[in-house]
């Protein structure tokens, strides 16, 4: 799994007991799912349709820094379906695990279409094919 | 399922598609079970420890009117399992569902420790009984 | 007084002195009078007009639970007004209350147009009589 | 009455509707309205009490700057009572009035307490006077 | 230089070490920025061009009053060129400063145009003017 | 340069021009400093002291996905200098570059203090060391 995204936990993410409040871990994680679908479906047209059970393994504090990992698990026809980590990134232990998050790829009327991917691809190959 | 807090989805809540943005609907439904959870165990250190699966059944757009419904499960032990349904206020369409988001009753360290509740109280009947 | 929306004071709530800042609560207030009469009036284009006086009667700390009640005090010929109060759920001690709130329902072009209700309705009956 | 700070009305700050979130606006007077308590009384501790009715005279769309006033009304003993407008910058066009807003000063344990203070003081000359 | 619009710093505003994050306060500065260019160009597509180094002076703590202050360099000729310094209201130590921020003048399309202004100009002769 | 974290650019994060608010950028831009120093430094207080001068190249607009690179300069005795682009991930435009951000290392006190460090280190390797 690759980590990309890292967030520096503030006051305004932490819940009253102190620690990383869950809802802003979950906004996290689909946020992260989301960019990463736009960008490998070349399509800005993408929605969460599903996502597998979600545990949390163990909590962040105020200064810590978390990394948010995203994987891809396969490509469907009009979907695409990844896994995603998010760790402590000092001390790489584990927050919370989601095996699968279901992203579809849609139109511009909202309605499902094929995306026509069947593997990772990266911008930098991309850009040096043009 | 009662349905208790509402949202008026305003521009701050959606993605760059002008749909409610799904990491915000999570956090919300994390935020009603968290605080379910603290007046049904009576205690304010309540973490979520587990999700299940969740179905993105449709969306919202701005100006919508969402309502978050929370309903008990079960009281284990040392936790709470509640599932949650969000859904349109005016059209009654459902939003997103989770069957079971399994909530943990913490002592004073940040441990488990049991609740000692096996059914729903009203706080209105706490304040009257006192 | 019907209590619906319950909010969690977190952090990012909280004024310097660690209370629930001011301008929040008057904030959730709006939002919930506005979203209230959206649903009551069927018009998403409705705005507050006037808020008659507002008491601060006690505050509200990190990990409190406060709920906002909402009732109707009269329906005009193109406005609505509420009242409400803002409690804190689980000892019931009154947080702020404002008598009078003035909704105006407009038409697409923002002009004072009228409303054609008289009395509350409930969106389940609106549902089953169609 | 002298309007300091300012504010430029952006995606965050409208309602679904598309105009200035008639709650945010009131955080920001009671914002302002603390802050110059808090420099007036020299002391952190300042909360508001009661605001007076309050009138939405016109709206702010995206884009608009809008500049907060705020005029002392009259000193009382543990309190200070303010009043504030907040207007169109580049027009004048008046948003919303509120004719008195009485905040309180309080000592270290939150109870009431003599500030002392009788008229107006500019930082300047407090700094220049030491 | 004149300083105008006031902040309140709040438990939102601070980093994990408990003091006032500096993406925070360069986003208060830019936005002090823009909408004085909005007034002063009477347009409001203006955009951030150029910053000049940035010294961080001193930090800033929850419930400080921090308040913004900004001078225009010159006029150019699309642009025009603003410094900016932040400081404690009620100690007047300076936090931040910024020797020089150009902003830029747009035409619909967004291309840089003349804006024919050579002098501060205030919104009250504007107005007895017309 | 390595670039991580990833945003997606969203409504909330836009001036009213409908690009992406430059205050939000640089607010994005200290974060990834900040936390950058974080692990690098392997402590928890640091700061940002100065940054030299920014051009704002191009910008983002809704929908977009941003990265944020982050290089090490030099390290200082108690400072570490980084440099940081912030690009389009789609088209690799540059949309900002800061040459110089020095952060300084705090001790528990808030002083500058020697931190040791004289080149990058990874993670993984720390731990395995261990």
């Amino acid at each position: 799994m690759k980590f990309h995204s890292r967030k520096w936990v503030k006051p305004e993410d932490l819940n009253p007991n102190g620690t990383l409040f869950g809802g802003k871990l979950l906004a996290w994680i689909d946020e992260e799912a989301a960019l990463y679908s736009v960008v490998q479906l070349e399509n800005q047209k993408v929605v969460t349709k599903h996502m597998s059970e979600i545990n949390f393994m163990s909590s962040a504090k105020e200064g810590d820094i978390v990394e948010i990992g995203i994987e891809v698990v396969r490509f469907g026809k009009t979907s695409m379906v990844l896994k995603s980590e998010v760790r402590n990134m000092m001390t790489r232990e584990t927050i919370i695990t989601v095996d699968s998050i279901t992203m579809v790829n849609l139109d511009s009327l909202g309605r499902p279409t094929a995306h026509g991917k069947t593997k990772i691809e990266y911008v930098k190959d991309r850009i040096n094919n043009n």
